[in-house]
């Protein structure tokens, strides 16, 4: 698979998600070219605030891996992560992150974002990380196009 | 109960996170007075490296209060919450933090830190919680000192 096609299914991740009334945000973790995770953000689901894409990708990870380092593994997720997602990412020393759309078009359509970026994490925290931005862009901006026409949205 | 009393408690579930050979890490979230969640670290035992225990703790309490919105919660940290934590705590709109020991302090004693304080993330992030350190620093320092002499330790 390639990496378009991780992204890809990310991207469908977070359109279920979507139907099911949550927030438009998929992550899918990779290692070696096979999915490790894929999940939607569940915050409502859930009802637990921690319940971003990436943190449910990481911890699912953990389990399926049987560790909490997950060096090797590259991250795609249809949005910025937010700097807890992106502090996860770190933690779990996840080796790169590719994503689509950024925190200022979460923000656009409503989110509470904390408006600091990955890059900025990245350089002030010291973290080997490699981020590769704008990845797959407008498909991902479209999920937050969908999201706002459905009638059960919920934003935070 | 006073707010001393409050970090006692995360001080002692943090000790008894250390005897299980968990990191000395706890974490108490308090409302109008009533203690909603208090938990130690957990990363080791659950094999989840997002398992801080302010993560734990605020996961626990969206559940208890059947809610994603803990405004009007105060959380106590034995130790300087990490960017992802710190955010987690804006994300659930965490009135206060107070902490004891300091991010540089945890990194003293071999811990992966992020070294980007929480007054950092507030101003940067432009959050609006409210920040004191310092906060009975010195029992909380004394947790790694009592970690750092066990003999299952294991850091990460």
């Amino acid at each position: 698979m390639t990496n378009n096609e991780f992204m890809l299914l990310a991207i469908e991740k977070a359109r279920t998600g979507i139907n099911q009334g949550q927030t438009p945000f998929g992550a899918c973790l990779v290692r070696k070219e096979e999915v490790i995770s894929c999940e939607h953000n569940n915050v409502w689901n859930n009802l637990d605030i921690t319940a971003h894409a990436e943190i449910i990708a990481i911890r699912k990870a953990c389990k399926k891996l049987g560790t909490i380092d997950l060096s090797g593994c590259v991250m795609f997720s249809t949005c910025e992560p937010c700097p807890m997602c992106f502090s996860a990412c770190h933690w779990a020393r996840i080796s790169k992150i590719y994503y689509g759309a950024g925190i200022e078009d979460a923000k656009k359509y409503g989110f509470n974002e904390i408006e600091i970026s990955n890059d900025f994490m990245k350089e002030k925290g010291k973290s080997p990380i490699k981020i590769e931005k704008d990845f797959l862009r407008n498909e991902c901006i479209q999920l937050f196009k969908e999201w706002s026409k459905s009638t059960d949205k919920n934003v935070y």
